[in-house]
């Protein structure tokens, strides 16, 4: 197939307009899928069903250390949920606490303590005039929601093929002391599903803040969610608690997990992982917040999983019920667009995202043409701060929640409504 | 028995003397017993215990709305819990909001947001230069440390026997916009066991505040916990809500719940109560912390109550269980301090408290004395805002968590103690 832009004026009218039949034709189906988030599909929660075995009247209800997991107590979470936990961050229990069923609930709060009580003794954020995040961009839009909700300022940051732009990065931290944080989902990132190398990772390790309270909030929600069995299909990051301590940073450093998208996402369990100080600092208001979290569906997970063996021999079958959703898309994306250069898509080995890049200008049309036709995608400009993709170009592609059939016919309309909307820009454009 | 105020100097020393022999006595029994928190029994945790099985890996996994509540979404709650609380609250479930394990975290975030958002478009809490709290005292020592950690100025009132002293309420809240908040334990109220008389529940309802976003803090904890079962010996208080409403003050409370007592305290399932606004309001930030609560464990629960009528029934195994631990410090407490003198107490018909008032200057010592025991109380203080009784006077004893043998021993160390402690304050005063 050869370049949309080097079709004669002709020849894209007559594009359009068959095109413009199929996308009735299309519409006619009636299909009603939503790809919008990521969602596990009914398959994947299956998968975790048996946990629910695990538990029951029967069994001692005792943590490793004794403590009764039904009653009140344990801030920071049994002893074995946080080695698992740590297993699973890389890194080991001494730096994790345990909280309820969501990581977006420790980021919320983990800002809102910033805000209202500060870190380590700097002066609370809302007592600031300024307050800047850095936003590697495309990015994860409900990080965006958080930050924007308490009214801190948000930079774009471009995200290339191995990470943030380092220089830009480097640049704000060091100079501006306004600059609070940044938002990173440093593997399989969400929406491109890229992970960071290890340059990337060592010189975000090594960043030199005006700020004291500058924080890395290290999202590493698909830490283990991999689409490949094969390790030289896997991504590997380096560990930023142990680089940041090399760096003499040892307290930079936030990160998240949880087993949202392992076991169950409404009822998992999450956790943070950082310095001693940072924890410390953190259990002082969790201690007015809360008496303790879950600790049964906390011994309920460990029961299942066990150890990092087990959640990985897990993941692979997670792996096996994502691949062919992927594959279904890309495929379609290969089949259909490749040659016509009017949009690039990334290829994640893991992850729960594909994200596309169409013409400038074309992202929210083309999403709504998808909706129209019945496949609701999430909002175009979502991925960018503030909902606003300056290029109006970038889309996220969620295959996780429709089965490969419905992801096959919803790739094909997507691709649908891209040629239409890029044919109709180029005609604009004339 | 005659007050220990009517001996002669002579006689107080002998009986200082015969004390400090039994002190030393009691102290070589070894005592190692935590009286400190409301903490329910292991037999308590055990009648729930059945409730890990009404859910197993062959059970649907689907809300009565046919919403599968193994995946991310419902910000509000499962329809059937939403229904379960407010049954529990003796309200409607469109009043009701479901959170996680803990109504505690749910006050914190309540107040969170006051500061981060403010109430209904009001201005934040934290913009002001002064917040006010109204904190009948005694009261709950969590419920002053969520107040204290995010600066907000608390003022004592009164806790009669029918409730806090409406006068001063009435007072505070009229005059002041500073005064944002009162923090109410009505049934069972923690410590004293007290609970408000509709006089007092009508008038709380009534009030005309100086601030629009003042808000009564309805902490029903004890809402169902009867120590009881015979209607005339159960307290009974009126719906706040629909007091409100009536009022026309619709906006101004946050009921809070939680099964935490119920169930598992450390697992169960909490609520919030409040008008169709304040909810609405309150969805705005939890749609940007949380993808929502535990729905699984929703869902459990509902399967195991099912209805008020399964919440009542089971918690008067709970009054069982309960009951032989209140009586057994309540016969002690009347057997040798009844006459004396030196101390009066309270006899609630449920919750988890029996509150002591001592000689004034004796709490603080009385409390150290029992721990050199080896007994341990909740601080002296700690039922005072900033942990400080202006008398040294008020003992929160809490008989959940040991036997009724244990409380026995427990009660008579306490009663020891309290002996001692005034013999020696009435000779110093000599």
């Amino acid at each position: 197939m050869k370049p949309l832009k080097e079709l004669t004026k002709a020849e894209l009218l007559a594009l359009k307009e068959s095109l413009t039949e199929e996308y009735k034709e299309a519409k006619e189906k009636g299909l009603k899928l939503d790809m919008s988030r990521g969602k596990p599909g009914l398959s994947q929660l299956d998968l975790s069903l048996p946990m629910l075995d695990v538990l029951s009247s029967k069994d001692e209800m005792k943590a490793s250390d004794g403590v009764d997991v039904r009653n009140y107590g344990v801030l920071d979470g049994i002893p074995e949920a946080k080695q698992l936990m740590a297993e699973m961050m890389d890194t080991t229990p001494d730096h994790v606490i345990i909280f309820g069923n969501a990581s977006l609930t420790i980021m919320y709060d983990t800002v809102a303590r910033a805000m209202i009580n500060g870190i380590l003794g700097e002066t609370p954020w809302c007592k600031l005039d300024k307050v800047k995040f850095l936003c590697p961009v495309p990015g994860y839009d409900r990080h965006f929601a958080i930050t924007e909700s308490f009214g801190i300022e948000m930079i774009n940051i471009p995200l290339n093929s191995d990470g943030p732009d380092m220089d830009l990065v480097e640049k704000y931290v060091s100079e501006d002391p306004a600059v609070k944080g940044i938002w990173c989902v440093p593997k399989y990132a969400n929406p491109t599903g890229i992970s960071y190398s290890d340059e990337v990772v060592k010189r975000m390790a090594a960043l030199k803040p005006a700020a004291k309270d500058f924080r890395i909030f290290w999202d590493n929600a698909y830490c283990i969610h991999h689409l490949y069995e094969e390790a030289d299909k896997q991504d590997r990051i380096l560990d930023i608690l142990s680089e940041c301590e090399k760096a003499g940073n040892p307290d930079m450093v936030f990160e998240f997990a949880s087993t949202s998208k392992v076991s169950f996402s409404g009822a998992g369990v999450a956790a943070i992982a950082s310095s001693e100080a940072n924890l410390k600092d953190i259990l002082k208001t969790m201690t007015i917040q809360t008496i303790g979290h879950d600790k049964i569906n906390q011994l309920r997970h460990v029961k299942f999983f066990k150890n990092r063996a087990g959640l990985d021999a897990h993941m692979m079958k997670h792996a096996e019920l994502m691949r062919p959703k992927f594959e279904a898309v890309l495929n379609v994306l290969s089949k259909e667009l490749e040659g016509l250069d009017i949009g690039t898509w990334t290829t994640p080995r893991g992850g729960y995202f594909i994200s596309f890049n169409a013409l400038e200008g074309c992202a929210k049309e083309i999403v709504a043409k998808c909706k129209e036709a019945g496949v609701v995608m999430t909002g175009a400009g979502a991925t960018y701060p503030y909902g606003k993709d300056p290029k109006d170009s970038n889309i996220r592609i969620a295959p996780s929640f429709p089965t490969p059939e419905e992801m096959h016919d919803a790739a094909e309309l997507f691709a649908l409504c891209v040629k239409l909307v890029s044919v109709e820009k180029l005609l604009q454009e004339m």
